[in-house]
């Protein structure tokens, strides 16, 4: 019955709604070991295990999201999706965020195969089919690195040339496609935002090896440059069909189906946190201190309510995904208020849980190697995943609730804000 | 498809899964407006609707747990309830308060009524009938007046004399028979726990005129008393088959059905609380302060984990709850774990979120009559309703991390206490 | 040594540090236990005792803060005032709140008097030397009722004529002169503002008895009208220079003056809760529950933050406001803004102190007069008291921090927003 | 005037109250952009800047807390010591956590040298001259590793031997002298605790080289280890008079002495990156976003209350340092419950101050390099800063309120404890 299993996911987010979702979580326990005891190495090193990778591409696992009829192992639930990452973040949040990019490139591609353009279509759809067999990896690039503007300019023979440089890239070094979001600039008009696909072997193009962020940083997180790259008319996606500025809130169920999904991530960070500490705190005492009571009895409070707010708006987003005959804004907004009011209360729960955990575990948490020290800083990127970040979650909400109009559109939003990122 | 219901009912807990259930919220959407204008003045005086509560007993919503084998609505999802509760607390946090307490009697005796001892069988069966037509109202009393032990002696001719008082019993002004917990002494062996069932006729009985609260003052939640009070044997139920102090974790199944549906009332209460914030603001400025909008974000992303979480434990209860062929401690615990987790999180984020909103709307808010000043009041009930207590949840949630051992009961707890009331 | 007070005063904030703030202290002491006694009754009638307030008036504390050469108790540290109002606030906080308001105009009057306009001076010895007596008890008056504005106009003749309403007046009940704030309507050029002074014999002015506010209901806080009141040319304050919406940080001296004191009767609040739970904890069991210890940890510490905080801002208010030298609005800023700062947190630890409390003490503490139900509501009061509420404090710190120039008058800026009172 | 001096620090824990905490701070000074600009990369290393050091032993800087007849600066007030740490810790934690090491030892060597037993104040005094002229560098050690009781056995020839692991050893690197704490079995009655003092040349003695935890990387936390080191007996401290697990509040002065001063560090930390912050967003935008507005008035509203409570218990502490006429166990807890107050709130508010920091500043914050990110990690440390951490702080504070009989000695507690590090 569905009620049976929808209940315990709502409390758990562990049991996948789907075959296709039950089928990715069996490929990657074998896994969990060793992704587990690699962790902290790769922490330190700074780097993204491409041994792993090599791995989950063999296992079909990197085409998890890719439609079955393409060759993918067709999960298609957001729900699904988010379970997978989830447990994969129990093991190492890093991983997870890494294996998200590809994961979500199969969802937003499926998408364009079905209802792009005609050359979208097959560019989709070849990519897709790439992706699935392992060979593909696509990574996007959205954040213009600071003082940068990454645009898009005729090389004067009908083609395209790509200039810049954009920041918080993850999986990209062992990418082999990018989708970077740039500004084409024209004579007549607003600026347009196009999405050209960067192959890693186009000339001017280049992956630095900078990973040394606060956390997640074995994801591969690094910042990818672009001097002169050429890009085939082709090969570029338009993002919407408006200009520059413009309100458009169809494309929120877009940025809804690309993000979501990376609650899992917290959802596991906060998991494994908690799962330490108390097995720490079982081991040590039958009568443990009065705080340590305390702490725990909220820290699985608040890791019940995290994980359900988190299955809601993941339901509540497969359900909407699924609905193409709505009004395009209006489903928009519908995936994107509660995915929004969810990833307030995961980011502020997730990091409440681990700090939580960290305080009941005591000293030794905070030494050398212990991996609370590491989730610790990696479950505070959650604040800064877009969309959106807590201070734009805000005006969007209170924008929403207040009836208050503005560009909800976060790639535009800040393209107009000229470098200013919060 | 079943789907689209569970993904709107976690953001929003609004729609009813069931049939009956949707039957129940249309005859309570008559008395909405006539409950919303009157909750003040009750609140202020301190009273119980008398005329609002014949209506329902008219209406047949004080038979609405009732089976309809019986003559009820046959509302049986606790989920369903709690959807009710939750649009009845939207106008009046009270008046949801005291229906629960039939709502909540209706759906034990059921279970008594299908599984019970025979003389129990007959007695609920008697129950139920009467409450489906409207006759019966059916009062809960667990908590004993402070100093007090409300205890049954044997009246030397084969009946029983009930003795003591209880305190907080809601509805109690309109009650026509009343669920006494008790303890019976006995010669030999162990206190037994019993709960025999008082008529309102019953000479040495007295409902006592005191509800002076800080909140839910109008939901008739007063004290009762016993001055040897007869009973019959046949109208005593056996709360369960253990002695006091043992450790029975069957019991934790009852004690979630009878209680969780309240968290529908505070999810409820902070609905009521965040509508009224939102509409003050969005008439007042088109460009909000910096902190209304901030507070504004705050309140929708917690309302909305309050909901969720709310949500994920009542179909977590309804799903165990049919689950008759568990292990009946497991049953327990698996009832109870999410329901304590949920309860936590309900309580302080609906506490939370009226405080936000007397924030936002200033200091109208504070002045006499305003809604919000009664929603502050009523919403800090949530931490004393049973089971359990914050104080008591941190004990039985630690405890369940953590594998100690105790008795999880909260009436039999309580009696050990010897009156020391947390 | 000034160095021992200091550091007793920091933690404790219960002892004074000149003379006449212990001479305060001790005759208020001999009405501790009947305020005690009475409070619970005042609350539930909404009345201020006009007994207690008469006994104030014949021992000299209702001229307290006026200067000893006036026949006042010379209490002129604002540090040494907030300490009387904690001690009497642990009794009641709502007496405190009346009382305040008296001391506040001693305060205020004692700067007019000493560096105001001729007119001024004259009117403020006069006061002072009835306050002195106990004969003139002052009110102040700001905030115009919902839709009013309180204007001041020519009656022809010379003289003026006020007609408005006024909310949230306190000490209201008892008063005999009240100082008004009022906008006067000229022909050529911006609103002034202006403060007259208004006889309770006045022909059309009225008390009105409407106090029934979610707290702070002895405080006898209620709405005053003036239909036409005749008013003197000389006994009209002008408020300051400037024109309505210029910026004048000059004026936040003030403020400051006549409000931070209000920080001790929150002190007092939060005081007086901890020291109700704490002795209902130790009474009750050898082995508090975890989460009793865990709260009570946290409610000392609070507390401690709370008068630590306060006592800062008091003692920075006394430096500044001797040091007459100063830039006045260089003055004004650098007395509002650690007030603004300790106003926050005393706010926001009074209610979490309190709110604590009531966990810690349970069920009992929710029950009809408890002491903790009306210090529950007391103490919210605190964001809603002027300058600034919560929403108007985020704009002057966030302000001040940020270097955004703002009128930071709230009197002017409440009139600039007509009527939109957050 | 002292007001004047007192109400500033209260508010900016920015003056000294004395000529030698100004000599300091002046000192001090010439360091500041030296180690703010070498900050980053001491972290990433996990070193301790020995140049910098050097220089402060060149400039009398490790001598501050030596008394001025023994040649050092003189330093005494421990307020005075806080306002040094923190000016220090605003450019880098870490380093004014390694500075706290020998500040600490300071000020205990002189309490040894004033009232100690003879052998300790001949002890003393010539580590004060040592450490005046630069050459003595003193450490502390006193948490053993995981699974290690460091024991001091006879040597049969009238000496003694140490054996051992310590951890979170801070400034180890550079230590040339290290006090540690040890348990002395004998033969009859109980354990005694002991502090023989270690030469850095002593057989068997080694400074690990492990400094990776989370935070605080810069601060020369690491092991040492004692293989049989020989220790003369007239180099053995007694560190109370009592046996282990007795009751001796007396010591919690002197536990109160080494460590308060460490309120300072993370005040300092809180400081640097609230001016960061603020600057960050003063530079953007003359309007910024709603949620930047509540986080920065929020951010400075804590911070006031932090530096106000340090403050508070920082006076506190000097004031009954001074009193040695008093109860010794009174003393004790005299200044231990304001400190443990002021840590709890400091802990929190100093974390929540950086985390809202984040916030504001956004992605870049969390990106390789930015200061930021090393607050985050560093002001994580104060809650496992002796005494106490909070589960044991929790312990102290509750069993203080409520009159619960316990070992408030978290050195002899925690051997008791037998390895179970909370």
């Amino acid at each position: 019955m569905a009620e049976t299993v929808w209940s315990r996911a709502a409390g758990d987010m562990d049991v996948p709604f789907t075959a296709s979702g039950r089928a990715l979580l069996d490929r990657l326990a074998a896994y969990e070991p060793r992704i587990r005891a690699e962790a902290e190495r790769n922490d330190r090193a700074g780097v993204l295990s491409a041994e792993v990778f090599k791995g989950f591409a063999e296992d079909g696992i990197m085409g998890a999201t890719v439609p079955a009829e393409l060759g993918g192992l067709g999960v298609s639930r957001l729900h699904d999706v988010a379970v997978a990452l989830k447990r994969l973040a129990e093991s190492d949040p890093s991983a997870a965020l890494a294996l998200h990019v590809q994961f979500s490139r199969g969802l937003t591609l499926t998408y364009e195969w079905r209802y792009g353009a005609p050359h979208a279509r097959i560019l989709a759809e070849r990519l897709l089919r790439s992706m699935a067999t392992g060979v593909a990896v696509v990574c996007g690039a959205v954040k213009d690195a600071p003082g940068v503007v990454t645009e898009l300019a005729p090389d004067g023979a009908g083609g395209w040339l790509l200039s810049g440089r954009k920041t918080l890239v993850s999986l990209a070094p062992l990418g082999t496609h990018f989708f970077v979001h740039a500004q084409r600039r024209v004579d007549v008009g607003p600026t347009r935002f196009v999405v050209p696909l960067v192959r890693r072997d186009t000339p001017g193009f280049a992956v630095l090896d900078d990973s040394g962020g606060l956390g997640m940083r074995a994801s591969g997180t690094v910042d990818i440059v672009f001097d002169r790259c050429p890009v085939p008319a082709d090969e570029i996606l338009v993002r919407a069909p408006e200009p520059a500025g413009g309100r458009n809130d169809a494309v929120l169920a877009g940025h809804t189906v690309s993000s979501i999904t990376m609650l899992g991530i917290y959802a596991g960070a906060a998991q494994a946190a908690r799962d330490l500490a108390v097995g720490t705190a079982a081991r040590r005492s039958a009568d443990p201190p009065a705080a340590v009571r305390t702490l725990i009895a909220d820290i699985d409070a608040r890791l019940y309510s995290l994980k359900a707010s988190a299955v809601a708006a993941l339901v509540n987003a497969d359900v909407h995904n699924d609905d193409l005959g709505a009004d395009p804004a209006e489903r928009g907004r519908a995936m994107m208020t509660p995915f929004q009011c969810a990833k307030q209360m995961v980011n502020r729960l997730a990091a409440e849980v681990v700090d939580g955990c960290l305080t009941v575990v005591g000293g030794a948490a905070y030494a050398g190697g212990h991996p609370l020290g590491r989730l610790y800083r990696d479950v505070r990127a959650g604040w800064f995943m877009q969309p959106y970040t807590y201070v734009d979650g805000v005006e969007y909400l209170s924008g929403q609730a207040l009836g208050i109009d503005r560009d909800n559109d976060y790639v535009s939003l800040r393209a107009a804000r000229d470098q200013v990122h919060y």
